[in-house]
């Protein structure tokens, strides 16, 4: 294990680390570097098992020790730095004591992502990353097989999406349209049903729209940004619109984690 | 409409509105004081509609015609303050221009709450507001009768679990147990078959827990907190453990939001 103490916030070598809530920063960083940000041992011996590969890790004194099973295999540097230090540099008190940032990988094509795949959900363009995060959990525990996003969905491998997931973003195959107006003709082509899930008058119970479908039919799920909704493009493209049923109250509409939860759930299990 | 300017944060006039965001200020103060905070027109139009008196109201010079409608028909003093002196008062940029403290009401006996009501969530010690509030939303839109909470369960109408929650803990009816030890037997005592969500081996699935029942059996689903589940008294009282069927991945539970919201969308449709 190459341990190296560094006494300094401003050292070159923690550059990976700097102000983890510059939500701007890090996202012009975290591109321009390839990588991204695990927090917390447990999200990072799941991406170490994902196979990602660490470019440092960052550990305060208290946590030295910590995954010391797993770092005695790797080449990567592991910075010890103390508590007071790690505060300086990432912009908050690091109570979790560890950090790792990751090479990325290039996402793999549409066509692998989808090969074999019988329920995939799409992310139209979800602004908030800790609601990408939920998502992935739900469908990654609920037996998902894949998630496609639209070319401007956020990121999942943003650091609070990671931690939301609990590292499911590491294990759920997915990967991002380049094309947002034609994209979901390349699920269309692959026989994919695509499924539009929208509280607007007009669509069907989910349940019923799958009791209608084959045994064997590939669904693709699609879910719209948290305000407004899918575009008008994709729920014109979508064979059917379909909802979650709502008591008639003074709540018309679920948040879109629990849309999504729900309607994983309901695609599952047929 | 009683319109007041108040040029100066620290006047006492405003005394409800200090510092939103300090959880343990306002948390003794809001008890002290017997109020809540609604933030934003739309959940404010909700706490009126749903009968809660406001002790005051609160905007900000860019939206002092917010509201007209309604407040034109109220007692309550409107302060009108300038930006500064909101951002200064309260402890953020108060983008939504529109806040309201509003008179608690005692909360309603149990049996009140429970008087024909079928489908029942109780919450043992959910700790975050947020967990909360998007319970209440999950659960008013998808038809849940009532909410019943332990003594220690977060406060739903606490500002965050309010905001969250789009107004929901206005309009579902509930109530809070006096007695964490004893307290189920009180619901068991109304006929309810107590259905415990836990991931834990042993547990049967959800649906199948609710094809067994009788078609008018009243379910008590009840949910733990948020890192440890359900204490192990309650698991012991309930009639039934049942969790939603997990696929076989990385990810071994769902979020309690997420599995609030299968369970009800479940409960319901029985």
């Amino acid at each position: 294990m190459n341990v190296i103490e560094v006494p300094d916030a401003s050292d070159e070598r923690l550059a990976d680390y700097v102000r983890l809530r510059d939500v701007n920063l890090r996202k012009s960083l975290e591109a321009e570097h390839g990588l991204f940000m695990a927090e917390g041992e447990k999200v990072i011996r799941r991406a170490l098992r994902a196979g990602y590969v660490p470019r440092s890790v960052l550990l305060t004194e208290r946590r030295r020790a910590a995954l010391a099973d797993v770092l005695d295999r790797l080449d990567a540097p592991v910075y010890v730095v103390a508590e007071d230090v790690a505060e300086r540099l990432v912009g908050f008190d690091l109570h979790r004591g560890a950090l790792a940032s990751f090479h990325r990988r290039p996402l793999p094509d549409l066509e692998d992502v989808l090969r074999g795949a019988r329920r995939v959900v799409v992310l139209e363009d979800i602004v908030d990353h800790t609601n990408v995060g939920a998502i992935f959990r739900s469908a990654a525990g609920l037996g998902i097989d894949a998630i496609v996003l639209a070319p401007r969905c956020a990121d999942p491998l943003y650091r609070r999406a990671v931690k939301v997931s609990m590292g499911a973003v590491f294990t759920l195959a997915h990967t991002r349209l380049r094309d947002w107006y034609g994209g979901l003709e390349a699920l269309r082509g692959q026989g994919f049903r695509l499924l539009a899930l929208t509280p607007a008058p007009g669509s069907v119970p989910l349940a019923e729209a799958l009791a209608d479908a084959a045994p064997d039919a590939r669904h693709a799920l699609l879910l719209g940004t948290e305000g407004d909704g899918l575009s008008s493009r994709w729920l014109e493209q979508a064979d059917a619109r379909v909802r979650i049923p709502m008591a008639a109250r003074d709540v018309d509409s679920l948040n879109v984690t629990a849309a999504a939860a729900i309607a994983c759930y309901e695609l599952v299990r047929r």
